[in-house]
């Protein structure tokens, strides 16, 4: 009895974040171990259909790059690489979008209704989406971000279901683009004039110094991150991230937020706790 | 941290429950202490709230006779009964709309609305919502439920009010009536084809031998509910009580719960809680 | 037979004046000896729903002074006021909620219904319509307007209801407060961007010179008004409904009228002839 | 002073009329010397906008006869008649739709809009509102009603607009036909489940002896006029208004009224009045 | 089946101009040989059809001067012209209305609804589509226009009707006015804020020298347009046409079209094909 | 320009067509040579989005098992049969869902979308389409059909998308399974209340004699396929397709085609001619 008395202690503590976030849209970037490990997978789609059942109108950008190499492998197909980027050759780029667009979006489509969500998967070719432009021709079938289309969105959001999108774009002739899904979810969010991205990492959130681990900063603004990008301070994975948070807030999103995807709930202990978690990406200067 | 991963634990526990009472009509009749101890005012109050904000549309029916006794009182006047009623001239009429209507009607939506819903406070004269006749002519204004017009109700609730309804209705000629809450609670649950009628009162629930607390009835048909009646097992308040369950049950609603309100937060716990709390009422023999 | 065609003749000389209000909003100040007298109170309450079912978005703010101050009497609370305002402390503000929200409201939505419109009775208190702040510690519960959310008005009335209004409304901690019945008409008739606010008083309108009844005022401005308060010209009651005038002018809406309620059918007097009754208030200078 | 609270009091006299027909259909058969007198034809207008403005769906189905005739006159054609009925060649039909739809149809509107409301002329033809029938190949143009689509009414009448229809319709070859005014209106209102069918005529109403002005029936049941059409008490033009009358009734519409248009504001005298005027016609046996 | 293959080919490639003109808004002027000719007729009214049923909200405005002109004759009426314009009287009047708006119109609503379409006809006066204003008292009723209402045509487009228009309008005291039916549609293809004007006329278009068959203009500018008008290079009928288009390209329409009426399915060509035939005047200079 | 005329021809004849499945729903079984061949690839979706466009809902389901067959052999996987069907383990169940809701339906959506139409790719997985059983633990993950839900094809399909449908299921557990694309098509029919079921094959429809060419049924009852499914006349692929269009006209489908894909604008060709092309199948007896 104790137990669920606490249980209901902890439904009223949530209300105050229920009313601030009733209405308002969420854009999720999904991955990196959450996306791996079984047991956060279950709690990541969990959390996701819990914020739609309690008004929030959540929209989910997943990656999946391991699965890419892996199955590459398995074709015998050898990666290559120019300046960190993938050359994405037709091949690829077909092998590319069976792994994002057919077996991990799938599956997290799956896992979001077994939870008693309505997840309805899409690709940014579905509805006109995401249209892609070519980045250069050395690297063939990976692209950027040329426009964003953003009314399947809203009506599946509006008809109660959860938009699932894997980062695959088509180009004006209607070929296939590989796009940074941490591209896709900054430029999603804007689109949508969402009230919060929240990008999934395997890392606590951003540090002033990547080597001190007491040196995380809860508070960056934009302006900081173009020095930080600038002067080394953050180097691989996180740029995109960053770029991401840099790109919605100019789109008129309020806050973006690099949480720790490792942590069981990180999603809901960033939405229900008035401190947050990681690392929270303000527009202007601090 | 910890407590907030235990927090999140939580809410995602919820998540069944959400889903299984998502766009569901819960009708609650709230008396007896729940309204008297602050603190229990706060925490029902808070529960109606975050009821409504997890996508239940909630409605109230509220009692009040110890007030009005307390006010009668204070203006010198003396009760009188007839095998247990009140007998209600023009003046104590006036007394208990004041009363309830006016007083304890705008303090519980005052408190709804501090707690973030949207509270608006209704009598059965508001849009016509329920029509009265008088009972007898020796006990004066004391009515029965002649209909219900549920209009205003389902207005509110789409626009995301939560109905407040103090039990005084007009008869057809405009007249005032004061009417047991416990009635129209049942009576408007079955017009508005609610899922749920939940009663909050002072006791843990129905008993086999109201004087052996060990006997707890978790559940009972309405068909028992007639004998339990006639053989005297159970009495006073809450033969109104037992009598709205079958009104409802017979008006087509799912379940009705007469629970003990004097546990903090009783309502989430009957509704979030697989086993539920105190006695539940369906239709039919068990 | 001569008499039906007069009656005919009487409903098509109406016509231009529904044609000219058809869709319109007008605010109504209920007071005086129009809720008092039992041959005003049902002729005002015919007028209004009148208006309304010839297609006006009827909103009625009413008073109740003289039935608060009767009831305080038998409760043996002894008014007190400084500057001419009653110094409300908490059981004061009880009364005054309990007469004006509980028996006063109710009484009119009744007399309403009856007539057959369908009334709602609200308080500032309910759907958050009026958000009060204290204005200042010595006089306890008296309120100045500090919003009004208008939400739960629009809703109402685009489902066909009456909106009656009590002069009670919250401040931001929930606590109750006492507001001037004529501010809370001139405010609400501002949100509303109401066409015509109309105030009924108890005298044929503003005079020139208070003393000498052949001076009334068919027309005034505004700015006027600023003077005649100031040089004392008027006096007593009158300020709040001249203030209560400028505020809804001030706020877009186009006329405001005080008019005397204890002329019968004085409202259908106001807007079914072409000269008006009592004094026009109009914005800017004549 | 007196005189416009005289007609206050009038108003409030139409409230319960008001009322009752709110939301309502009525159907009314314009014709006759409603349709000639300036003074009579002016009155007949604002009714019908009046009717509108205070909420009832006003629909109008206007004749023409004695106009085409001259028509015909001026353009040297010689009516003939086998049984009563004229003989419609495709000359002859060109003339009716021309007076019909074009000039009469076009006045009425012209009338309608004069007085504030929003009139839209249509023929049977219009929207295929009637599909017809040839009667038989001697009369030529002369047509049954075989169906009605009244969509392009309910459209209409739900955004404000008053149909004023004329009695042309097509057949499916969209051949144009001369359809009898009466047994239009009969239809139309059976198709719209109107709650009233008004005919306007040149007499009292329907006489139990045509040669006594002393046996006016007030009520008349639809059985009861076949007696009458077949033992030969009516004939004339009054046997097409009493099978409309029947029409309506057996299509759904609660009442039909054959009035005096020569009565001036004789549509508000039926409809605001107890007693109403004329002859009522109701459903089976008296 | 070589036959049928070439039939869908044809479809196909009206795909393109299928999606260009979806949702758009076309106003097409009716007149001249078009409406005289039986093969034309049908072609033209099919035409219409299909545009309907093919996502574009077609509008109709017809002319009709020579049929006025032989009833004129037949009724024994001398035509009398000022400065090329028809002097008209009231007698006039009255064959214009029943001309146009009588026969005129609902032979082509009955035209468009054989094919399959829902045409509604009306003139300027219905709903207050076109208020109309004396040109100056010599010419009798003959008028400019006001102002155009264009709700009744958006009520009828959105609800799949064909609205067919006749050039009558009604000054402010409701009489009638006969309006130039280029005019008429120029200022509804500005009202409606339409892509396309389409006028069919007997000509190809408009030529540089109107002597010189070889001199057509495939393009021309509303700047030029003032010129040719003023040195005289075009006249007669071409005048008003051409004033039509440039009020339609000033009031906000993107092209207007000179055609010619005489081609079977001139408006299926001018639509589905990628230099049109005709003339098109666009805004500015060339 | 003789061509162009030849152009609006053939468009006209398709009015009646086009009048006829206006609003209609069809459901399209996608799959063989067409999806195989570029030209017909580009024929059969231009086809798609211009029945998208002049009004009919179209639903696409789509096959692919050549690709399945041939990654698998890429990655080095042996098929296994039992009766016919493919056993199907997990790995097997990865690489259909990659091959058909990743690479064929995202390629058939970017086709759509460049022809102009607004295609969304989804599974039977997505938004809870399909519901899947295992048919038998032998075979692995095949599943038979155990529910529809529409919901998500009504959304899309009303706001203007094309929804494209890979088979492919989740069961009740989220587990994914390979379904019968003809089978899925069947039950989407009956699950929308479709007008037309159309598959399109490789061969020219049903045959009496399978070996006889000229023996093919232009019409065939559902009672009959019963007939010659069970003495072989038909075998292989078609019995699937057969029962297909049995459950559609069991569900309420009204018809359905099984037509030669390889037939350039097949789709076109069955709706736009009279006769139709290929096996039409209706229910009951012939």
């Amino acid at each position: 009895m104790e137990e669920v008395a606490e249980k209901a202690r902890v439904l009223i503590e949530a209300l105050p974040y229920i009313r601030m976030f009733y209405g308002k849209t969420v854009v999720i970037k999904y991955g990196g171990s959450a996306m791996i490990d079984p047991g956060l997978k279950e709690a990541v789609t969990k959390d996701i259909v819990l914020l739609k059942y309690i008004g929030i109108n959540t929209v989910v950008v997943h990656g999946g790059g391991p699965e890419v190499s892996h199955m590459m492998d398995r074709l015998g197909k050898k990666p290559r690489f120019i300046n960190g980027l993938r050359v994405t050759d037709q091949e690829t780029m077909e092998i590319v979008e069976m792994v994002l667009a057919g077996r991990i979006n799938k599956e997290i489509v799956a896992l979001i209704n077994k939870s008693g969500g309505k997840g309805v998967g899409l690709s940014g070719r579905d509805g006109n989406l995401i249209v892609a432009r070519q980045r250069n021709s050395e690297l063939g079938f990976v692209g950027d971000i040329k426009a964003v289309n953003p009314d399947i969105l809203h009506v599946l959001s509006r008809e109660g279901f959860i938009p699932i999108i894997a980062p695959i774009a088509s180009d004006e002739e209607g070929r296939p683009y590989n796009i940074n899904a941490d591209h896709v979810a900054g430029h999603i969010a804007a689109a949508l004039k969402a009230d919060k991205l929240i990008l999934l990492t395997d890392v606590e959130g951003v540090f002033a110094d990547p080597d001190d681990k007491t040196t995380l900063l809860s508070l960056i603004s934009a302006e900081d991150i173009r020095d930080i990008i600038h002067d080394g301070s953050v180097s691989g994975g996180m740029i995109p991230k960053l770029e991401a948070c840099v790109s919605a807030l100019e789109g008129g999103v309020s806050r973006a937020h690099i949480i720790d995807g490792r942590v069981v709930h990180s999603l809901l202990l960033e939405i229900f706790t008035n401190e947050g978690i990681g690392t929270m990406v303000v527009k202007g200067q601090l």
